[in-house]
């Protein structure tokens, strides 16, 4: 017995995604307390040279599906980044489940040592192994994005506590 | 060939905690350059009701030698939490690295059935298998606090990119 290349990707995902839903009720719950538009939360950003919120839900998205897809040898799903409100990010997250969930578990096991190539803007491609790929790179940059998507609406005021992450 | 619990801990929480000194080295040289303290980063926060940089780093430290440990079976080793400057910050990351390491991986691996239970404050422990432990309370609990860590620094002025954070 010992964890398969699936067990620690998919359901690791998809848990957090789902905590990510939870975030986002919190914020819609503050927002209409405080009389905003729930959509504001969607360009605010730590910093003025960081990502908005939209995007840091779209790239751990992305990493998410990235992961699943390239350790199981199927096409990425495409998804345009084209959401404005908090409805549209949850959709985005929910498609970002029902993919993950839909990859079989058998075709993820065993990628352990599959070549991975990820383009990179400039220069050469990244290379790893299946394992190296999902344990230093997808997961840590899942995990980036999660971070911060929660410690912007965090700092937002959104009532959110460590339970709400590691739901 | 498959994923071991040692191999999807002390590597994962080396490799992060080795950025995190690169991300100290960054932040003393813009503390450097813009002529002030770099113990000032310490009580910084990304909200009056979060906790400060100091915090996140000593429990970004202790969610990774308490899982290493744990796993492992032996005694957590227990650290004054007592830092107030940058130096002793790093001394807590090099300290947390040479536990991780000193670990034999023989002891980790086989943990994915052994039974965790971490005491909470207030009501009953915190019960899971080794593997449960591994992938959804101690690895996110340790990015949680290391993407905060990175966090503060970056939204403070320090130049940090991806790379620093996936190095």
């Amino acid at each position: 017995m010992s964890i398969t290349m699936h067990s620690a990707s998919v359901p690791v995902f998809v848990r957090i995604l789902n905590a990510m839903l939870g975030w986002l009720d919190k914020a819609q719950a503050h927002a209409e307390a405080r009389k905003f538009s729930p959509d504001n939360y969607l360009t605010l950003r730590l910093a003025p040279d960081m990502l908005p919120l939209v995007k840091q839900i779209q790239i751990a998205a992305d990493a998410a599906k990235g992961c699943a897809a390239r350790l199981a040898g199927v096409e990425i799903p495409k998804f345009d980044d084209n959401e404005s409100t908090l409805d549209e990010l949850r959709a985005r997250i929910r498609k970002t489940i029902d993919f993950l969930q839909s990859v079989p578990a058998a075709q993820i096991d065993g990628s352990e040592a599959r070549e991975i190539s990820i383009p990179m803007r400039s220069g050469d491609p990244l290379r790893f192994t299946g394992e190296a790929f999902l344990k230093h790179y997808a997961t840590p940059n899942f995990y980036f994005h999660a971070t911060t998507t929660y410690a912007l609406l965090r700092s937002a005021g959104v009532e959110l506590g460590k339970k709400d992450f590691l739901a």
